[in-house]
């Protein structure tokens, strides 16, 4: 399922951005295609920003700008832990908090989020500094959280996040790898 | 304001739980009177519970029954965590981390979470085993960030808890005491 995610965003990609298929968008890429690569995004999450400044901000690593996603990162982390716990509690208000420690890190540790940050083509879009690795797990991790601290900072709501964290792991099936 | 919160709470506790205006609700206290003050506890905090036994469990701490506010309190936590840096980010995207740190420790750490829990009277409702103090910081902590738990998984959103939250903290001036 990962490999057919990265094919499919590949596609989308090659299909809205030629000029760059296959190459992180560094700082040498047109910004044409980087916007382009930012509507095949909101496209892929289901979410369509009011500010694309949000979504710019989080696919940004901290060694490419100051303005980059570390805030909407904790954010994100936070949003996507509330939801998960809030779901399971929903679901079995006995559950333990060892139960609950393991499904919340099932989802919002950094190996789960990497993974999915992976899947979702992320690295691909992600702008680092020439020296980073845009795949590495903590900076994949990083920008995979920030996507749902943009959308709640963007919505103005965590709920809203939490919306698009679960149909995006519904979509891709990232819930069947990682729960 | 503090006291004078503690003196609004007990005015109130009286007129509806005359049985027992001053006392821990413990095991030997009528359960009409806890529920009395359960009802009071909802118009304080300005929600109305579907299942109250979600009320009930917030304020159960884990040394008098197994089915205790833990859980809750860990998700009310997350949600009080991502309710104030959605909050912070939305007022100014440009918070550091540093910034967002100190903001969330200001609202969800426990020495914020144990006054307010104080103020809103917790430890008079807290229902503890006899060797347990319901006013030690890390109960009363625990059992005000449970209620934002309850309140999330009775009404299904984190947002609805944020809410809570919020309106609690200007009514009750807790945002005065700890911003």
């Amino acid at each position: 399922m990962t490999m057919k995610a990265i094919l499919f965003f590949l596609a989308a990609a090659a299909a809205t951005a030629t000029a760059v298929p296959n190459s992180n968008f560094s700082s040498s890429s047109s910004s044409s295609s980087f916007a382009a690569a930012l509507e095949t995004l909101q496209t892929k999450i289901g979410y369509k920003f009011e500010s694309v400044d949000l979504l710019r901000r989080a696919v940004t690593h901290p060694s490419y700008s100051r303005d980059n996603y570390r805030t909407l990162s904790l954010l994100g982390l936070d949003a996507i832990r509330s939801s998960a716990s809030l779901r399971l509690l929903g679901e079995n208000l006995d559950a333990s908090a060892k139960e609950m420690d393991s499904r919340v890190d099932s989802l919002a540790g950094v190996s789960a989020c990497a993974a999915a940050g992976m899947s979702l083509g992320l690295h691909k879009l992600l702008r680092v500094s020439p020296k980073t690795d845009p795949a590495a797990p903590s900076s994949l991790a990083g920008a995979f959280r920030a996507l749902f601290g943009a959308v709640a900072v963007d919505s103005g709501k965590i709920d809203v996040a939490g919306g698009v964290f679960w149909k995006l792991h519904a979509d891709q099936g990232f819930a069947a790898a990682v729960m």
